[in-house]
């Protein structure tokens, strides 16, 4: 990425275009999709798949699981939608019999779409998408299926055309490990047609602009960062090279690693059932004694480590290890040494070296992927 | 910007963004107004204007003199205002004769707004726009007051104080000679009054999110590109050494050099008047006989020299030489001769050497300004 | 350093250099001494020491203690000097019981030189130089005094000045953590004063050539990597800022946690007495029935971890971790919890966690420095 | 190049040496030499040839010319060789007609070698290698044939197998645009028999540790920048992308056209016929009434030019225009359009854009190769 400017209506970077949208279909395993590149973050790639695809006033289903499903809705809400919210505790995925009953009433179709958070990132919970899929077609229900995949796609599995979701979306900041500033979106047919009728004012975000250029085989309708086009192509050629489902595999090592760490330390998981357990990041519940602001403040200053804070309603209670992106198995048990020494400094009872024995003996006894290596 | 993705909430980045947002303030000249450093393009810088501080439905008086007001101006139509266009032959800047007929018969205050480009990059016109203030200030009418300073701002003379701008704006790829990716808005006192009761539908745009987060102190509603925070504190300091006056300076001196050029070569500067004439782009008309997309292609095939395309009514017409952004008398002069070069290529009779003569007379006469040298 | 060729004779690199050899003195703790930045690696500034200080037949005394001290002691028989090897086994340091027995005997100063390798990185054994110096002192002995510090110097205690050290060296791919191409060799005026007599044929390394152009303020008598004297610049400023002596103390936590790791791991160090225990670096005897060069390949095939291999007379039979440079507590855990899951993957029966455990505890009771955060 | 430091005994090291060893050849068109690459300058790669040839007092035939052979010899005579100078006006070539009287003389083969610099970069005379080639072959004389490469290999056409050259030598911060740091040596298999029997003391530049290593297959006897084997590779693929010839023939394009634009100033080359013309560097004469340094000054204090100062013999009387390396027509232009500005301002009366003109009219006419737009 680190390399000028360079004119973006001069013919290499269509070229580094139209490869890196044949491309970036392969981590959504979507072959009918449609992809977008938006200059913009996870928020903006969520403005896009709502304004593309629904009109103000629709009906829309969405669970309300954590922090980031909560901000979602309140995109909804303010773009004027008619959110009927699905909430669960937080800790726990999202609620399908809920939904299926939902689904099951609306004979009528009101429903213009399903909205969830494939992993929401401020529990550590990961929801079943292929069970919603279930549920729409027990019912034949036409509603659109929008996911948010932000920290997700190409870490966990993802399937878009398996699962019939509609529109799926990223940024380039979480798997992908590149700076922040792509909104990575994928329409389906479906969706692409409901954004021909579509009422919600939008002009920035209007895919029917970047279709308009695809077909020019310009490709862009305003000026993308050419660094960041280079550095997703350096991205998808280092997935590749060590293959989307050994990086998927590799994610599933080191969360289940995470979640040994944690149990050893004698904590709960903030996540209340395995079938929802995130391999991309394991909110790690506190003893009430214990502020895990202080865990995250103390790792970031003595050890420059980043945990996440617990957000909202669990603030407080909750701090989080990501285990998401370019990460190998000894970056993520020294990163759960860092969190033992923390535990011990703000007076947890950890005995020390107890998560990395847990999480090392289960790592040992498989072998990790480096690609050039194997 | 070389650097490794760091965690945007973690206390570096809230207090790098504090001062950025400072510094930010003396290149809009402006104490009080507000900056939002938004993850976008200049288009989205666009949408962030106008949302924040129209209604659907609210009058607004654009100029049409070109590619990029006609785009802005088809943005403002599609997020449904209700825009008054005036219209100029392209190659003319804005008509103030009809913005003060217009101003001068709304008594009732309908028009809600003013927009208008600063420096249309399409035939590089500047606007006059301290005289948009002295119509408005002369008929006391309290239209808001927007300016597309994408390809002025930090290259050409701005004032946003002194001449009464609302919202001015510029995008991180032009003056400032970053990478794509970060809409530069501000907004002044009035502006943030008038975003209180506008009635667009916005999420991502919405300076709300941002005020909300400035209050706390942590700046981000969602998350930015660290790497181009870095980015823009050392495009700041490089322009803060240079001082800004001298980096205006030094656009003024390229400008005139670029045009001795032209007129050397016997060929018509696009802009009609010299009042109107950009320091930052010059747009050259060719003879009939030529094509100037031609001229296009072979200076980037043969000389790896990236001249602008004309765009829409002058296309095939016009050809662009950009001087923005961190250039200095030597690398201008060498894209002077490709020119020469290519033109003589396409079978213009043009002298060879004779721009470039025209333009290092002028040049040695005056000093260039490399900071630390002087 | 990621930045274009500059011209080293224009004023720029002069400035620059000319603070870099202010800087680099205090890093040698010395204001007498003169230093040279040579471009070349650890073995250039090694010859850079002998040749110019001494003469072809001159005797000298030097120690040899593990490979790296053979490969100098090699280097000074090549170079045709008279060598009195006073050998140790391999794990202990020089034996300054024979070193004190030989100057006590020279009354005719025929001893010339004394040469001894700070910290052995082949054996992680740490020489006690004072005690040199002090033996030297205490017979009057004119020798010249000279140290390979390049796997200390920046890193562990060292104090040119007050141990009377006459040429000490270092690299800049050691504790500088910068790519190799720099020998970094500083020379009191006692060994500046022999070079004027020393008869050893020389010409890139000569220092009589850097001093010519010291006086014309120059500097330079060839051309520099001017990528590396600004990396250089970048590395002392980082040193600086956490403070040199915080920058020993954080070797000095890293070696005893590595230690005490081994320790728990029933390993033996190969280093015999705590004496000479090396914060730099620790090799590791492994059992018989194992064969250390496995432990180095699966670790880098497996975890991408370089560990080093036993060398020479300890091949086979020791494994080496390095803990030298930009290193913090999580990355060191990290390689021990590595090192812990390839001992038990070649069949060593380790407790995991035993080692990270040990470690951590340790480190959790001291309080790491991270400059901007304490 | 702009990555960490890697293990240089790890697999990936020797794997990219071994193809660098291989593709260096082609750079000096051999297949018969062997090359090293050694951390060091091209005076230190200077030394490598010598030392690892000749013996103390051997009588070596060795050309001055300019500054950069005055240097070489002044190497020479300092590492003790028997120097039978060769004495030109600076300005003129390598006088051939003196080295065939002296090797018709030397019947007993007293002369050991002869020492040529291809390109004098002082005076900017190219000399004829393979004339030199022809006198040793008409007296079947067996000298060896050492020539400095430094700013010709990779630029001019060099043939080491056809010209019988022995030991040709480069660094890596000329023709191949890396930071300086490599020192690139290749030698005949009759330099390499020599080097069996060759008394000169050595140990850094010895190539006997280099062959040593190159059989066990790692390489290295110590360590090399890793970052500069990256870097090679980098700078390899692009000149094998654009095709050595094609870069040979770039060059010979900008030499001529810098060598027109002198002419239309009306100035005179240093070289002074046509047949050393050199077209990687072009030394300008100027006026009794002009000091040269104050060009050199001006130049990079005003328009960040870097020229090159007269030297020696010619200081104050010429100044140098560098036409190396990565360089496209252009910047070339820039270049000349700028010494025009200089040369004016110290009031020589150059007429402005005349040598621009004369350089662009012959550019125009040849079709510049940029590889991937052809």
């Amino acid at each position: 990425m680190n390399r000028n400017n360079e004119d973006y209506r001069a013919p290499p970077i269509p070229a580094l275009t139209k490869d890196l949208l044949e491309d970036v279909k392969k981590i959504f395993k979507t072959t009918t999709g449609t992809p977008f590149l938006i200059p913009t973050t996870g928020t903006g790639a969520w403005e896009s798949a709502l304004t593309n695809t629904l009109s103000p006033g629709d009906r829309i289903v969405s669970f309300l699981i954590g922090q980031f499903s909560l901000l979602w809705i309140d995109q909804q809400k303010r773009l004027r939608f008619n959110v009927d919210v699905v909430e669960s505790e937080w800790g726990q995925g999202a609620n399908l019999e809920i939904l299926a009953e939902k689904i099951a009433a609306d004979r009528a179709h009101t429903i213009k779409a399903v909205c969830i958070v494939h992993n929401e990132t401020a529990t550590g919970v990961t929801n079943n998408l292929a069970a919603v899929r279930r549920i729409l077609d027990e019912y034949r229900h036409p509603a659109l299926y929008l996911v948010d995949g932000v920290s997700s796609i190409c870490a966990l599995d993802f399937r878009m055309d398996e699962w019939g979701v509609d529109v799926a979306l990223t940024g380039s900041q979480k798997a992908l490990s590149l700076p922040t500033g792509m909104g990575i979106v994928c329409a389906s047919p479906k969706a692409l047609e409901a954004s021909k009728s579509a009422q919600s004012v939008r002009f920035f975000f209007d895919w029917n602009d970047y279709l308009k250029f695809y077909k020019l085989g310009t490709f862009w309708p305003y000026t993308p960062s050419v660094q960041l086009l280079h550095g997703m192509r350096a991205a998808l050629d280092i997935i590749f090279e060590e293959g989307l489902d050994h990086v998927i595999e590799r994610h599933s090592r080191l969360g289940k690693a995470t979640r040994l760490a944690v149990e050893a330390w004698g904590l709960k998981n903030c996540t209340q059932r395995e079938e929802w357990f995130s391999d991309t990041v394991t909110a790690v519940v506190v003893p009430p004694y214990i502020d895990s602001t202080e865990i995250v403040k103390r790792a970031w200053k003595r050890y420059n480590l980043s945990l996440g804070l617990g957000l909202n309603k669990v603030a407080g209670k909750v701090f989080r290890i990501g285990h998401l992106g370019h990460l190998n198995d000894l970056q993520l048990l020294g990163c759960l040494a860092g969190v033992e020494m923390v535990l011990k400094d703000v007076g947890y009872p950890v005995k020390m070296g107890s998560g990395v024995a847990a999480a090392s003996s289960y790592l040992q006894n498989t072998i990790p992927l480096i690609p050039s290596r194997i």
